[in-house]
């Protein structure tokens, strides 16, 4: 510790880009000032000071700290030509605390630094304006015994009250000179009682005090607290700085003035200065709201030469900075200062225009204008927002499952929504305690879905992200009573048929319709994105089941189809009838009747999606799902024989009646009432429906398995039933020939999930083969398509090696894979301990969510390690949810992948990842 | 091809090892004649010649072989005496067929070749048996007619029948040597017709034909799908030799004999000769059971002379093979003739003890000791065998699922096993449908388990194998009504209280009791697998969860407990009310109140189990399943809750009935007989009991899982509800130093087990090293013991480098491990799709029963890998059903597992499996 260390920075000559010593703001004002900003003259004390005043024991600022703020403000005084407690001309300061973190709220700061009784006489001499005076002098008083002397608010808050009063007065505004005087003389008085002693009179005194106070408030509980919510380390930020810095005055009369301003549009991304300014204010006021602000256009008109000016500067930080920023200025009598810049915050369409812009103006890179925007934003752009204005009230929060908005008409149960969107064309919101896959037909039919139980993981959030639809789930305030077809919320009914909307972006639910602000895909966004494209390694697909999904997809940019699900196509509420008929089948004569029937209609799916991707790949999966999953629940059926029972007792009672009242001689009149009943309610026709409802239950309980996430499923259905994998390969190469035949170029592949051995994959090649030469018979040509595997199973990725004599594409399915190599079930997990486990930190990230490396990840690279080994043209990609997501899209490029398949409203997303990811690749992120 | 080319061999020159050339019946013939046993006279044609004559497109032997054959001959006619088509001393020869690998019932036998009507006459005067001689004959005629000629045995069956009913016979022996005469004569007339030229006369003819008829037969539709089905390739077997050897009779006189013997004998492994003969018999008459046999014993006192000759044969053999020899032999007018002989087949215990014995003697080294004896075979000695008796009639045939036998009376449920187990102190037989683990105190009572459903890996048979008790699962003929306390099997019935007898080593099942043979652990199995655990690298360890299956582990030579399960104890009568009190409670304080109830109960377990084992190690695996399978099943509270409700409806008809009764006046005489229902039934504790229920579905509901297996468990029960391991981990602590303190050694182990990342480990290390130092302060003495991990998780595979950190050794839990790296679940899999897997060959075994060295291996090598990287001294073993079974055991040794461990009855089978796996490494084995 010797008094020659420096401990102090003038704003001309403090590094701009060391924060660590400087804080951030101090560095900010020191880059602002060296740049050639009219930045108020000032200086920084640093962190190093701060440190070396809390280690010693002793209550004293290291040695040396004092004189060289002497020597600071002396050059201060030089600059602004004004003196440090100067009677005639006073140099007033602000002092601020600012670490290498933002810390909003740590510590207060402390205007007007300088002002005594004498000093106030100058300065209201100076300025002529008595008012403004004695209110700079009580403002300094309060905050000064607030922050550096911890007297409570509360005390000068009465003394304030008090005069209000007696003025009677509501408004500060409304106070005169007289009174401000005598509210700062008793605000001396406070601070005399409350600390012994007269308030400090000398300027340095004063400043010493501040410095300490500011020092000391590092420690203190507040920011301690902050720290460690926030998790902020010392390599992060290790002590607050102090700045100084000259007064400036907003409220010096009609040529002085204060604002706020985005160099460009923060809500459109505009080239245009956009923010807001306050004549004759100070800077408080503006954020106070007191009074109203006017945009900043109108400056040209009520001051032209500072509009220039501020045209200027706005230029200057553009140029500077390279970013959109945001900053504050003050102008006092003409003269305009710079107090603050900061990157500016925007949405999601501002980022991307502004990126476009600014490099179209060469004021950013290429490459920079790709990495200054998150990818995550890019989401928002392609949902509906709610426009729900200050007056809308939620009627019930739920958890935000999938994004966008939607409004319609409610609606309660699955077949309902369908019926009533088939035959009303109306917009619904379907609403359930849960759904379940058998309400697929309920989700094609509605706009949202709200659930009152599950959570962003349950199927409703995952079918309805998969789909892009909006998704409010675990709405636990919403009492559902789906057989009455109304839902409560407190003492609210929801009727079927009642307008909701529901958000899924924030989780609220509204009565009624919310106006909505329809997304668009900007033109700025598709060049964007085709910067991406050039930039990236990894090739974006979507992962797409429906004609519809798959145009979109092709909007939003996807390569092809990564995954089609054929699944999703046999719960379509026509087809799964037949698919319920092929599973119940008791002899394979009736089960091939159910496929050939099936086999068409899959035939067109195929052909139309091939020709809305036409010519980029279309990888179609096949039957993944154990197949009672197609069948209803046994609980549902266990109610619907109890149903049925109760019907027939009551075909039977009326049975009874009528035979009573035969036998009592009534007449046919009475008799005849009873006819239509009986002709409606046949009681054996109930039996029959009985006994086909049970004789389901006992398949359904046959098909019962214990792990079905472990169970019969996926190649081990296809290897068990082949004839159900022989009909899905034919009809997709019936629609590859039919595409040929009609000159639609096309690259079909595909797909088969849950493979564990190289010996599945002969299985299947084997039909795949026979078919094929079939298909190329009966067309009269040649098929071209690629053949190749999930590696979802833990196994696959250890057998990469002898997988790839046969598959010429893996296709990483990382649900099932995270599942398997964590022996979590997804459910049963996020329910019951994976929260624990984040909180416990046992796992910092939930592996669902965010793609873990260092276990499935290791997997992945064994796998492609030992397929490309053999195959070293091996294609690879991804199709789990983690394909959309950035972080792993980091990861997936860094191991080598060749695609990322996801959903369409995150194929843009994935797209910018993927260029994040090539052009930060070795850079440590 | 040459004619110089050397087609036939003399069992003089013959290369005894040669068996692809020389036929494995050849060779064995060869080497016999070489090493000076007195085998009959012959020669061996080649299975080259046999290839060689299938190839060739005309029906020719290749040029030289008969030339080779005459050559042959005279060498036999010099060595006999005798000539071949001699009329005065003729040369009879058999003709065999013989391949590399043993191909029962390829193709007959023909005996007494060279014999026609010429040579016949003088047969019969040196013989001077005319009845031997046509007899012969017609044997002669009858098997070179069906052999050679193809001539349907059921023509010269006919002519026999014809014979013997003139004769008025029943039995071949009734036959006079006129009879034989006319029988050979029709035989010949026979041949005559069916093949439109006469029997062949000349004996070379005969043998050319013979010949060529072995060859044939090798493409034969018998021996072509022989081959098939038991998958011999070319390289194992190619073409059949031909085997010419001089007839011997041991039926011409009372000095001739034949007879079967064992070196040793095969059923006790005594060293004594051991075998039965008869004497002026042919081999065929001791197989055909016509006349009986006497003990070989009896020999000595008959013909002293050749019972020495057959005792030095004895050494003879042994001295020569190595092994005991399974022999046949022919004594012909006082010559002793070795005709054959191979390796005896004996059961475990023979094996057993000649291994010693021999070794003993010098005949074998202590390496061949052990490795004659297959590992599998052990296991029979460990369980009581059934000694049913040929009158012994099976009810009912199951899967035998966990071997041994075991009588007792039927029981139904398991709380009525448990009442009569404890009350009767009754050997029991539970009967079920299927088990589940609440039936586990039903199994601790019982002496066996019989199911009607579910197979070799049903809860049932994996429980009862864990315990070492008998167990037929699958029995589906037996169906079972559990209300009634009753089995139907057919139109037979088991009541409760039937004695059964099931053999859970064959499956069957018999009313009443049959008598039993203990199991003995003897001296020479001691000896055996003492020399065993010197070759052997791996320990063997077993998995035991009381003291009684410690005290067996112990006897059965395990060197420490590897896997102790702490959800045993936990499922004991007395104790499942305190864990179901544990997991409803609903407060912190009731749950805690719960744990120290079963601390004192664990501890004493821990405690007896140290003792029993000292001062080898003992793993405790902390609680491992979900809570969930403490309680009662959903479908089984549901029953209750209506049972009581129905009770309830009940007890307040009694009410009513009582209140009418009052009503109408009746006298209180009428009343007083309800007064004890009334006592006994109260409705308000129906009532209370019926909420308690309630109460307890609602929890079973909320823990029910989407997949178990995968679900809330292990250490993440640990971590959601730290109390528990707390309790547990002090449980072991405090019976640790309680042991220390009474001079007790100990090694006490803690296992987590289902961790997939270090942080879990970290943080169960946390617990016990405060309960650690909580003990330790409290005993006043240090505490030593090791902390580790199970293996069964993939990502503690992939993180093994980390899970070092804090554990001292691994052990996998390769039974997890498999189902999550194939993703298949056990109960699913091998119910559903795991037979067509094995039969399509997609899986070639049962991954759960044999290793899967590919895959589950793959990752267990890469776990061990880089955990012995950071930490070379890591301990790693195994702990999976797989640790108890030979081929797996080779892997652990080949990838440098430390120790196995497996239930104790499997023990013994792992000791010699080890030892194996040790003499074995590197041999490709």
């Amino acid at each position: 510790m010797t008094s020659n260390r420096k401990w102090v920075y003038a704003f001309t000559e403090g590094d701009g880009k060391n924060k660590q010593l400087l804080g951030g703001k101090g560095a900010n004002l020191c880059e602002m000032t060296q740049i050639g900003l009219n930045v108020p003259p000032g200086f920084v004390i640093t962190t190093e000071a701060c440190l070396e005043y809390l280690d010693s024991a002793a209550d004293a600022l290291p040695a040396g700290v004092m004189e060289q703020v002497q020597q600071q403000m002396q050059a201060v005084e030089k600059a602004t030509g004004k003196g440090f407690g100067d009677k005639d001309n006073p140099l007033l300061v602000s002092v601020r605390s600012g670490s290498a973190m933002s810390m909003p709220g740590m510590m207060d700061t402390i205007l007007n630094l300088g002002l005594n009784k004498e000093t106030l006489e100058g300065e209201i001499r100076q300025t002529g304006d008595a008012r403004f005076g004695y209110d700079a002098f009580r403002r300094f008083i309060q905050l000064f015994g607030k922050v550096a002397l911890d007297i409570p608010d509360e005390l000068f808050d009465k003394e304030f009250e008090a005069i209000k009063q007696r003025a009677q007065v509501s408004e500060d505004v409304g106070l005169s000179a007289d009174d401000l005087k005598e509210i700062s003389e008793r605000f001396l008085k406070v601070v005399e009682e409350q600390t012994g002693q007269p308030f400090p009179k000398d300027p340095y005194q004063q400043l010493e005090i501040a410095i300490k106070a500011v020092f000391n408030s590092w420690m203190g509980k507040r920011a301690v607290d902050y720290r460690r919510e926030f998790n902020i380390t010392p390599d992060m930020a290790n002590g607050t700085a102090v700045n100084v810095c000259t007064m400036v005055f907003g409220n010096r009369g009609n040529d002085s003035a204060t604002g706020v301003a985005f160099t460009r549009n923060p809500g459109t991304g505009e080239n245009k200065l956009y923010g807001e300014y306050l004549v004759n204010a100070q800077g408080e006021d503006v954020v106070a709201g007191i009074r109203t602000p006017k945009p900043i256009a109108e400056l040209s008109t009520e001051m032209p030469q500072m509009a220039t000016e501020l045209e200027a500067l706005r230029r200057k930080l553009e140029h500077h900075y390279h970013e959109v920023q945001d900053f504050e200025f003050t102008i006092e009598r003409g003269t305009l200062y710079c107090l603050q810049t900061r990157n500016g915050k925007m949405n999601a369409t501002a980022m991307v225009r502004t990126s476009v812009e600014m490099e179209q103006e060469g004021l950013i890179t290429r490459e920079q204008a790709l990495l200054r925007i998150d990818p995550e934003h890019l989401e928002q752009m392609l949902h509906p927002r709610l426009d729900a204005g200050p007056d809308a009230k939620a009627l019930a929060q739920g958890l935000p499952a999938s994004p966008g908005a939607a409004s319609g008409y409610a609606v309660f149960d699955a077949d309902r929504a369908e019926d009533l969107g088939r035959t009303n064309h109306q917009k619904l919101i379907l609403i359930r305690e849960e759904t379940k896959p058998e309400d697929i037909h309920g989700f094609f039919a509605a706009e949202g879905i709200l659930t009152s139980r599950g959570g962003k993981t349950s199927h409703a959030a995952v079918v309805a992200r998969g789909m892009g639809k909006p998704c409010v789930a675990g709405a636990e305030g919403i009492i559902i009573d789906d057989k009455k077809r109304l839902a409560r919320v407190g003492e609210t009914v929801i009727h079927e048929g009642d307008l909701v909307t529901i958000d899924g972006t924030s989780g609220k639910i509204y009565l009624g319709e919310i106006p909505m602000v329809e997304p668009e895909f900007t033109a700025e966004l598709k060049e964007l994105l085709g910067w991406a494209d050039e930039v990236a390694r990894l090739k974006v697909l979507a992962n797409a089941d429906t004609e519809t999904a798959a145009e979109r997809a092709v909007k939003y940019g996807a390569k092809g189809i990564g995954l089609c699900r054929t699944e999703r196509m046999f719960n379509a509420s026509e087809r799964l009838p037949v698919v319920i008929e092929m599973i119940v089948a008791e002899t394979q004569e009736q089960r091939q009747a159910a496929l050939d029937k099936l086999l068409p209609m899959q035939r067109s799916d195929f052909k139309s999606l091939f020709k809305v991707m036409s010519p980029m790949p279309v990888t179609v999966r096949l039957l993944d799902p154990p197949i009672h999953e197609f069948l209803p629940s046994e609980q549902q059926l266990q109610q619907e024989i109890e149903d049925l029972r109760n019907m027939a007792s009551a075909v039977r009672g009326v049975e009874v009646l009528d035979n009573t009242l035969s036998l009592l001689g009534k007449p046919d009149a009475e008799r005849r009432k009873l006819a239509p009943l009986r002709q409606s309610l046949d009681a054996r026709l109930v039996d029959e429906a009985i006994e086909k409802k049970i004789s389901m239950l006992e398949k359904v309980r046959a098909l019962v398995e214990t792990n079905p996430m472990l169970g019969h499923r996926g190649v081990r259905l296809g290897i068990t039933f082949p004839e159900i994998y022989a009909m899905q390969i034919r009809s997709i190469l019936e629609a590859a020939a039919e595409c040929v035949a009609e000159g639609v170029e096309i690259q079909p592949q595909i797909m088969v999930p849950q493979v564990c051995t190289a010996e599945e994959l002969k299985y299947v090649k084997t039909i795949v083969d026979q078919v094929r030469e079939e298909v190329e018979a009966a067309h009269g040509r040649p098929l071209s398509f690629k053949f190749g595997t999930m590696i979802e199973v833990v196994r696959a990725c250890m057998r990469a090696d002898s997988l790839v004599d046969e598959a010429e594409f893996f296709s990483f399915g990382t649900n099932d894979l995270t599942q398997a190599t964590f022996s979590f079930s997804r459910e049963d997990a996020e329910n019951k301990f994976l929260p624990l486990y984040n909180e416990h930190g046992i796992l910092q990230d939930n592996p669902f969510e965010v793609l873990d490396r260092k276990g499935v990840g290791k997997l992945m690279q064994l796998a492609i390690h030992w397929g490309r080994e053999k195959r070293p043209d091996l294609s690879v990609g991804i199709c789990g949810e983690h394909g959309g997501h950035p972080q792993s899209i980091h990861f997936c490029n860094e191991i080598g992948l060749n695609y990322v398949s996801c959903s369409a409203p995150r194929v843009p997303v994935a797209r910018l990842a993927a260029a994040h990811a090539a052009l930060l690749q070795g850079t440590g992120d």
